[in-house]
């Protein structure tokens, strides 16, 4: 029922009594459960022109259950804080030039912009966990950040290094953030109704994440979903991962750039689709290009999963309307008619926030799960976040 | 329970208590339910030098929920009869030239296959469902395949022609082979604790089937799992399907035939066997070349999927010693570093019947799931079985 109030907002007791299958009376205790656990409120309807008493609407308390939601990658730092419904209560995006920066500076820059952000909540939140969305493959059991290679980051801690840095005494959960695009666009992005979708979303390389009927696709230890790895042509280029052809070599932002002779920083792509605007061919056809990579990838995981819906995040977002007809033309070179004919393409609907909206998701998927454990009155975030 | 009786054997009433972490009343309740519904039964345990009254055993009752299972492939059909708790009565496989029959006279084939296998269980038997694996890509909703491009099939209601064809008034479901394959290895193949799992089976292409956190991943409309058709090599051959450079058009049947130079007919893989082991070299070349391709593809799906477990099947399994330490040194090529240490690559335990036992598996699956309904004395299959 929580995650009914948090994924489709207030409703009536008959609206939730009709959602969940279960009797009016079980609905009503866990009102007051929930209630008392300072999650849900009741309140009065507005008034309608409809007959009959009208019901008290619940809506999910945001200030109930805060996450703090961190968004690390190659060009930017993301910090948000989200509560349950969704609710944003602030987020702080700064960009960084493309130096690699070593996860210790990384870990205190971020931490440095969650401390306006937590003290600018409305008074008596309880905060009820960390989620961090990193460019990199990573272990969900203990937040472990095996290789992240367009960060240049190998082994990194990560949550234990952000544990220690924020000091808040509250769990911290890190995940890949493609992975948690996925999850955003999910909850709070696709059609009602959408149980299997893949984001796939345009950075340095490419990351994707998967729904696989409603959840997240984690395998056995959380480094699923890393289809920018996966071999598209054996002719190919190297890739930072060591191995040679993988899909972002040919439809990642390098492959963009190198196509369209622009050199490669974190501008390269708007000039690269200016130039298109403005006709020149060679960005137009490399716009192109990538584009068709990209759908014929697509079309490999169309096969492979049978999504409804593929999210295009990142740089494809913003490229769109330039190729979706090239990236719908490399799908269907690729995909096999029944499930190609099922699936469509769209831009994110969540822009640069999606993982940084999925890490916030994460943890109030936690409270969800289980709404009377893992949460904290903010009293215990003692020192630390100067 | 019942699905812990099914798949784990006969058990305690102290070990169901523990394996479901139900408390024993409900425990007994339970059991007494599932009695009168004739799927299990408690019989006196085997005396022990254990002290303490021993607790009688729950055994799952085979002849309570029988399966019907078919498997309609390119070189065999083949048709089973399988209790609750995988207790096979009997089974037949009909090996068949690779003229292409019509769906028609492959319906009729494995419903006179059927007819005898019926005849000869156990007086009193419940006859559950009827469960189908075929070589192609099917709808789950309606048993409708789309495709099956080595059967030469396309937009056939298999389903429907069974059912009409079998007459027995019960229910059938139809599934890609591949997908019951992987549903059979890992209810009766691998170790308990396995929950994400590929199956890989050579035939005349690939099949494949994957168990995403122990559910088989069907997608949207159950087209999921076509690795076969995901592309590898660009530069390639065309494709059954339509496409270019698919995996199997690397590393199916007809790629290692083609690089050993046998002529390509079912019994060609054995030749290319006997070749390589009397020291053919280009025997022993082709094999492992395709041993390579296929790492290399399960390299790409366990960047995926991230899975403990790679089962071979089909023609890999035959030749799995043979190329064992090619597949892995293809899976290294691909995998990133997290994902492939986990994985281990194992050959079918349930060999050429993988798929058929899994037929099988998927109508017992019905009956785990909803224990009092869709089930059926035999009275009621009168007629249509000559």
């Amino acid at each position: 029922m929580l995650e009914r109030l948090h994924v489709g907002g207030p409703a009536s007791r008959s609206e939730l009594t009709a959602a969940t299958g279960l009797n009016r009376s079980t609905v009503a205790d866990l009102i007051a459960e929930l209630g008392e656990l300072e999650l849900v409120e009741e309140r009065p309807a507005v008034v309608t022109s409809r007959p009959g008493r009208p019901s008290p609407v619940v809506h999910p308390r945001p200030d109930g259950a805060v996450a703090l939601a961190m968004e690390l990658v190659v060009d930017s730092i993301a910090v948000a804080t989200v509560g349950l419904g969704g609710h944003v209560y602030n987020r702080v995006r700064v960009a960084r030039p493309r130096d690699r920066f070593s996860p210790e500076e990384t870990v205190q820059d971020v931490v440095k912009l969650a401390g306006p952000l937590l003290d600018s909540l409305p008074a008596g939140y309880r905060l009820c966990g960390v989620g961090a969305a990193v460019a990199g493959i990573t272990r969900r059991a203990d937040g472990f950040v095996h290789l992240a290679p367009n960060l240049g980051w190998r082994d990194v801690p990560l949550a234990a290094l952000l544990a220690e840095e924020l000091d808040i005494g509250t769990a911290v959960a890190v995940a890949n953030e493609a992975d948690l695009g996925a999850l955003a666009e999910y909850r709070r992005g696709a059609p009602p109704g959408t149980e299997h979708l893949l984001y796939i979303s345009g950075e340095v390389g490419i990351g994707s994440g998967v729904i696989v009927d409603g959840e997240p696709l984690l395998g056995a230890a959380g480094y699923a979903g890393e289809a920018g790895h996966t071999l598209i042509n054996p002719a190919g280029r190297a890739c930072r991962c060591g191995a040679v052809g993988c899909w972002e070599t040919e439809a990642g932002e390098l492959a963009l750039l190198r196509r369209a002779r622009v050199r490669g920083d974190a501008s390269g792509v708007d000039t690269v689709a200016e130039r298109a605007d403005a006709g020149d061919p060679t960005a137009v056809r490399a716009i192109a290009e990538v584009g068709r990579w990209l759908g014929i990838g697509i079309g490999n995981l169309v096969n492979l999963f049978n999504p409804e819906l593929v999210v295009l995040g990142g740089l494809y977002e913003r490229l769109f309307d330039r190729f979706a007809s090239s990236v719908r033309e490399g799908m269907r070179t690729r995909a096999l008619a029944a499930p190609g004919e099922l699936v469509t393409i769209v831009p994110s609907a969540l822009g640069i926030d999606a993982a940084l909206l999925g890490a916030a998701e994460l943890v109030l998927s936690g409270v969800i799960a289980d709404p009377a454990d893992g949460r904290q009155r903010p009293a215990a975030r003692a020192g630390g976040m100067t």
